[in-house]
């Protein structure tokens, strides 16, 4: 009996130190940056002992990455988006604009905006976190897209010769340099005129 | 006499002083980062008195803004593009083209590329600096963008119901997104067809 109970009590005390884990991890990411947060300081932070970490992740890195997977998980659940995939209601404007609108809500929301930009910052210059970063949380968002843009192509709705995982970026890039370096502000009116000007075009028709 | 022959001499004193601070400034923030960057650590580097540094910029930032304006004069330089400006040809994709071409080059040059990665990550975390860094730096190139649509707006090549300042985001962002966060190689087919899929739109014509 005894072995049987301590399972689940050790699976919820696990579960409890991992999410004290990735909080401390965001958070002291957010506060002191990439470079300057340790295994040490996440340990310290969450009321665990180094080991526990290193127990289940190589390095602080890999700490990082399953943090902002949770994070984002967390986002798209708050925004009413999970599973997390792109609606395909045969009006592919709407969907793209839907879709849009509830990541102009997520980059807005401060739990997540200080430390994907603290992440986000460090990718820019430290190439390898940088590709893992983009390989784990951008490339799988960027091929819903990509998937979502084929099924347009089956109906009809955008060209047979565009390349999807290019043609995305003309609505996803902009939305990312405004929010990454503070080239202008986002908003719903935004993002919807830029999925209008990406399925029209610039040239008058 | 005397007098008349030490004006040039402290100019070309001034002038050799000024392009080492330059060097030194952008050399720091390319090996140690924003951060660890200090006026003293230039004035070393550059074989100045930091009183030197500043007579004439009241910080590191302002330093590191003018040394980053000189580097992009030195590049455009370097690629042709003196003055910087868009080619109005008339044909307005040639020209669209030609220029991301150029910017292609000058992303690729290792000379630009490190101390402007450096920069830009500070600003993704740092939105004080981010928004001097764009207003000195980033906005006036998009304003060269924004200038040549709406001249391809009087000659009914661009739609007049189109934001020129959202529409130049279409094939400037995808570039800047590629180069900044490593989501995808960058090269002149790429940023042609960016080009190419702006105008014409992604829909069938």
């Amino acid at each position: 009996m005894a072995s049987k109970q301590s399972a689940p009590d050790v699976s919820r005390r696990s579960e409890r130190s991992r999410r004290a884990i990735f909080d401390a991890a965001l958070a002291l990411v957010a506060e002191a940056g990439y470079p300057k947060t340790t295994v040490e300081g996440i340990a310290a932070r969450a009321g665990v002992g180094k080991q526990t970490i290193y127990r289940w992740w190589p390095s602080k890195a890999d700490v990082l990455l399953d943090a902002f997977l949770d994070l984002s998980e967390q986002a798209a659940e708050a925004a009413g988006q999970v599973p997390y995939t792109i609606p395909d209601t045969g009006d592919l404007a709407a969907d793209l604009k839907y879709v849009l609108r509830a990541t102009v809500d997520e980059l807005q929301d401060p739990a997540f905006a200080a430390p994907s930009r603290a992440l986000a910052a460090e990718g820019v210059v430290n190439e390898e976190l940088g590709r893992r970063f983009v390989a784990r949380l951008l490339l799988p968002q960027l091929e819903l897209y990509a998937d979502r843009l084929r099924s347009a192509q089956r109906a009809g709705q955008v060209r047979a010769d565009i390349d999807p995982r290019i043609a995305l970026e003309l609505f996803v890039s902009p939305l990312a340099q405004r929010w990454l370096q503070h080239t202008g502000p986002i908003s719903y009116e935004y993002t919807d005129t830029l999925v209008d000007y990406a399925l029209n075009g610039l040239a008058p028709r």
